[in-house]
C-alpha cells in the first residue's frame, strides 16, 4: 500500500472510529506536540489521543488495516529520554494522556488501578481529596508524568516504593490483534488477588511490557504506600575530603542493607544541586563552554552547597524513624553534616518552630535564600506530593530564568536535556571508577558534569548523567548527541550498560547480545507479525519504517 | 520418526554426549526416580543427570533430532506438587540434581551465583564452612530442594527474602535450540550488575522462565539477607474466640503495613501443627476417615497445641527488633499469647537459660516434650537453618512413625502429599470465606483440615492446603485426587486460584483464559516450534505426547 496517498483514508477512517477531536494531521500542531528535550526528532503523520481502551483497540485495528506503525506514549514527559517521538519518521503516534481515569483505590490493601494518562498530580489530588492514608510515591521530575509511563520505563522515586516497575501489579495491555491481555494468566474478573499478587500464575509476563513494544498497557495496579506511623527527612552535606568518599559510598551500601536507610537517596553533585537553586553564572565562564574548578567552587560557596548532598526521607514506625536517625547520624557524621528537618514541613506550632531554625541554621551555615525555599518542596516529595519545583533545573543553563509557572512543559519550551543512566554496582570501586570515566568524557565534550547517584538498591546504583543544552542551537544539539554516544559506550564497554535509553539510540541499541535479540525478535514477530506497534523500541524488530 | 524404535539409538547418542553414567534406560531405576507424592505419575523412556550446561545443551540438541520432549526438574523434591513427572508418558527426563556447583559469592553485595542443582543443605553449609555472614531464606519443606528450582516453582521461605522468585537475578537459561540466553538483555561478561539490578534493559525476561517451558534455567544470581544485627523470633498461640479470628487476620495486615512484622508468617491450624509434632492419632478416628472436632481437640490438647499459631522471624537493628516485639506483643495479646524465644538457639550462656525457662513455661503451658523438641530447629529455620524436621509432618497418617533419618526422601518413600495454594486477598472477609470454602469440600472428601496461611505480602496471602495419604491405597489417591479438582474448581470460580499446580492439574489448566492462553503458545511456537522443552507445563502448548 502507498502510504503517503492513503494517510487521508487512514485519517478519516480514524477519525470515525475515535471522534475527529482525538485525531490530528494538522502539520503546525504536530509539529508542536512532537517537540523534543532531546536532540533528536522525528515527525508522525497522526497524532492520535484515545479516550480509552477501546479507542486503543480501533487504532491498533486500523494501523493493521493500514500497515501504518503506531509508536504509544503515556504523557510523553520524560524529558531529556525521549518525549513523544518514535525512532523513525511517519506513522501515528499514539498519546494517552486523555484516559485518566482513576478507576479503584482500595485503602485497605494499599493500591490504586488507573488508566496510562493519570499524572502523579491526578493521583495525589485525589487521595488528598477522598482524604486516603495512602502515598503515592513521586520522581523529582515533573508532576505531569504519567504514573504507569515513568513504571514502564523503569522511572525512580524517592520513597521505600522507589522502583515504580516492581509497585506495578495486574495490567491490561492492548496487542497488535486489538485483544486485551491481561496479565496474572486468569481470566476476566475472576481473581481476587490480581492487582495484589505479582507473578501471577505460569510465567510472570508483566517484565515484558516494560521498555518494549509487545503491547500497549491500558489500565494497571499500582501499589501505594500506606502513610507511615513516623517520618522524617534528613538532609546530608559532604564535606570531608575527596579521598573518603569511596568509604562514605561502602558505609551507605551497609546502612542500607541493615535497613537504618529504607528509601532511596539520590547523592547530587555540587553542579546537579546548584542547577536547582540558580541559573547558570554564565559570566563566570572566562571564554570556556563549562566552568572550571574554580568557577563551580565559587558558585557552590554562594550558595553554600557542599561538593556532595543528599536528602532522604525516613519511615517507619516513630520510634523506628528515632533509630534510624540515630544510625545516620552516627555513620553519616564522619563525612559532614546531616540535619533531621521533615517537621519543618508540618502546619503546625512546631512545624513552623523547626522551619524557622532550619532556616537561622542555614543561614550560619552559609546557606543562600534560594537554596533554602527548596526546603518545603523537598521535603513533601518525600511525602508523595510532587511538584516541578526541581525539574525546572533543566531550564539553568540555556534559559535566562526559569519559568514562573507552577507546572512547566519543557519539551514545548525547547528545553534541551539528554540523560544517561548506567547501572553500577554499590562499591567504593566501581562508583569511583565510573565517576573517573563519565567525568572525563564530559569535559572533553565541555559540558559541566550533572551526577546524581540513585540509589536503587542495597546491591546496586544508577548513574543519572545529564547534559543541559541550547536545543536551538545545532552545535549544542550536536555536542550532545557525541557526548550521549561516547559516554555511553564508554561506560557500556567497561561493564556498566545503561538502565534506559534516549529514543535516537534505541534501533541500533549496540548493547543487546545477539541471542538476546534474536529471542526479544522471535517474541516480536509471534505476537506482532506485521510489526505494527512501535517498531525499533528498545531495538526490538527495528526493520520498519514509518 | 517411530519413537519407540529409535530410543535405542538416542540412548547410545545421550551416552556418548553426556557419558554413559549420566544417562539410564533402566526400567527399574526408572521406576524407582520416578516415584511421586501426588497421585499421579508417568514413566519416562529416558532419564539424563546433566553435569554441567554443556550437557544440558547436548540433551536438548539431541531431543530435537530424535524429537522426543524432554521434562526438566531440578531437584525433584518439590513433594506433593509433582516431583520429577512429567504430565505425559515417555519422553527425557532431565534432573538437574548433579549440578551442584557454587560459582561465586559476593559478601559484600549480598548474593550467589548456583547451579540449579545447589540444595539449600549445601549453600548453607557453604555459607557456614567459608564463615560468610549471609543467610539463605529456606522453606519450611526439605533441605534437599534446589534454591533454583523452588524460587522458579515461586516457592515461599520465610525470612524478609522469603519471596524465592523476587530474590532471583540473573539467569543463564539453555534454548530449545541449545543457545544460552543470559536475561538482562546485555551481552555476555560486559555487565557488572547482572546479578544486581532486577529488570535489565529491555523487556524484561526473568519472568518468562518461572513456572514456565520456555528454557532450562541453568544457572542463576540468588540475592542473600547480610546477617541482621538483631534476631528474634516469636511463637505465638492464638487462644481467642473463633469469632474474632477475622479482626486479628485484619491486625496482621496492619503489622505488616507498618513493618512491624518484616517477615512472613505462615499461621497454622491445630491439624497442620499436630502433624509436626505427633503420629496421626488413628485410635481417635472411631471408624471415620478423618477426626471428628471432639477427637481433634482432645489431640490438641494432648500437645497443647492452640486452634491457629505462627512462629515468625524479627529482623533488623537490635534497637528495632526491641520495638517490633513492643508492637507485636500489643496487638496480638489480644487474640492469644505470644513469646519471643529466639535467644533459646544461642550456644551461650544466656541462651542456654533462656532455652531451661522456655521448656520449663512450656511445661507450665502445656506443652509436649515433642512439641518443646521442635524449638531450636524451628528458631534456625528462620536463621536461613535449613531441616527436614517439619517436613516430616507428611509421614504422620500413613505411616506408623516418622523416618529417623535426618534426611527423607518422600517420593522414594512413597509418602502421599497434595497441596493446593490459593491466593487469597489479605482482609478477614476473603480469609474466612476462602477457610469456609475448602473446610466444607475437605470434610466432604473426608480428609483432616489442613491449612497453613502463608503471609505473602501486606496485601495477599497463599492458602496452603494439603492432603495426607496412602499413596499406595488406589482409594486414597482418588479420593486424593477428587478432593483436588473440587477444591481448586470451587475456589477458582470464586475467585481464589492456585499459585503453583501440581503436575497432573497442567495440561487442561482451566484458569488460564484464552487470550492468555494463545498469547503463551504463540511464544512457545516461536521459541521452541518443535515443542521439546516440558510440552504442556502450565497448560502451555499441551499437544505433544512423548
Amino acid at each position: 500500500m502507498n502510504r503517503t496517498s492513503s494517510i487521508g483514508s487512514l485519517f478519516n477512517h480514524l477519525c470515525a472510529q475515535i471522534g475527529a477531536a482525538n485525531v490530528t494531521i494538522d502539520e503546525s500542531q504536530i509539529e508542536l506536540r512532537s517537540r523534543t528535550c532531546i536532540p533528536y526528532r522525528e515527525l508522525p503523520q497522526i497524532i492520535v489521543y484515545p479516550l480509552n481502551a477501546q479507542h486503543v483497540q480501533a487504532v491498533v485495528l486500523a494501523a493493521q488495516e493500514f500497515n501504518v506503525p503506531v509508536w504509544p506514549v503515556s504523557t510523553g514527559k520524560n524529558w531529556g529520554y525521549g518525549e513523544t517521538t518514535a525512532c523513525y519518521p511517519g506513522g501515528i503516534t499514539m498519546i494517552l494522556n486523555r484516559m485518566t481515569k482513576i478507576w479503584h483505590v482500595d485503602e485497605k490493601l494499599g493500591y490504586a488501578v488507573i488508566d496510562p494518562g493519570v499524572t502523579y498530580q491526578q493521583l495525589n489530588d485525589y487521595l488528598k481529596a477522598n482524604k486516603i492514608p495512602l502515598w503515592t510515591d513521586v520522581t523529582s521530575s515533573t508532576q505531569s508524568g504519567s504514573v504507569i509511563g515513568n513504571a514502564l520505563d523503569k522511572g525512580r522515586g524517592l520513597s521505600p516504593y522507589a522502583d515504580h516497575f516492581g509497585q506495578i501489579c495486574g495490567m491490561d495491555v492492548v496487542l497488535s490483534d486489538g485483544k486485551i491481555l491481561e496479565t496474572g494468566n486468569v481470566s476476566q474478573g475472576n481473581y481476587h488477588s490480581r492487582h495484589l499478587y505479582k507473578w501471577g500464575i505460569g510465567p510472570s509476563l508483566q517484565g515484558l511490557f516494560a521498555q518494549s513494544n509487545f503491547g500497549i498497557v491500558v489500565k494497571a495496579g499500582v501499589w501505594l504506600m500506606p502513610e507511615p506511623e513516623g517520618f522524617d527527612w534528613a538532609v546530608f552535606d559532604y564535606t570531608a575530603k575527596e579521598e573518603q568518599f569511596g568509604d562514605f559510598i561502602d558505609d551507605l551500601r551497609k546502612l542500607m542493607f541493615q535497613g537504618a536507610l529504607r528509601a532511596y537517596p539520590h547523592v547530587a553533585n555540587d553542579f546537579a544541586m546548584l542547577c536547582n537553586v540558580s541559573q547558570y553564572p554564565h559570566e563566570r565562564l572566562a571564554g570556556q563552554k563549562f566552568l572550571s574548578p574554580a568557577a563551580l567552587e565559587s558558585w557552590r560557596k554562594e550558595h553554600g552547597v557542599a561538593p556532595w548532598s543528599f536528602s532522604c526521607g525516613l519511615y517507619g514506625l516513630k520510634k523506628e524513624v528515632r533509630i534510624q536517625k540515630y544510625y545516620l547520624r552516627r555513620v553519616l557524621s564522619q563525612y559532614g553534616q546531616i540535619q533531621f528537618l521533615g517537621a519543618a514541613a508540618q502546619n503546625t506550632l512546631y512545624g513552623k518552630t523547626v522551619h524557622f531554625f532550619a532556616k537561622g541554621m542555614g543561614k550560619m551555615l552559609g546557606k543562600s535564600p534560594a537554596l533554602m525555599a527548596s526546603l518545603i518542596p523537598a521535603i513533601n516529595l518525600y511525602r508523595g506530593v510532587p511538584t516541578d519545583y526541581f525539574v525546572k533545573q533543566i531550564y539553568a543553563k540555556a534559559f535566562a530564568s526559569k519559568p514562573a509557572e507552577k507546572i512547566v512543559d519543557a519539551a514545548k519550551d525547547q528545553c534541551g536535556v539528554l540523560w544517561l543512566g548506567p547501572l553500577i554496582p554499590f562499591t567504593c570501586e566501581h562508583v569511583t571508577k565510573a565517576i573517573a570515566i563519565s567525568k572525563d568524557i564530559t569535559a572533553k565534550h565541555e559540558f559541566d558534569f550533572f551526577l546524581e547517584i540513585i540509589v536503587e538498591s542495597p546491591r546496586n546504583v544508577i548513574f543519572l548523567l545529564g547534559v543541559f543544552y541550547d536545543r536551538k542551537a545545532d552545535e549544542e544539539c550536536s555536542r550532545a548527541k557525541r557526548w550521549y554516544t561516547e559516554v555511553k559506550t564508554a561506560l557500556s564497554q567497561n561493564g556498566y550498560p545503561t538502565y534506559r535509553m534516549a529514543t535516537m539510540s534505541m534501533p541500533d541499541s549496540s548493547d543487546t547480545a545477539s541471542t538476546q535479540k534474536d529471542f526479544l525478535n522471535a517474541i516480536k514477530q509471534s505476537i506482532d507479525p506485521q510489526n505494527i506497534i512501535a517498531p525499533g523500541r528498545y531495538g526490538i524488530s527495528a526493520n520498519k519504517k514509518g
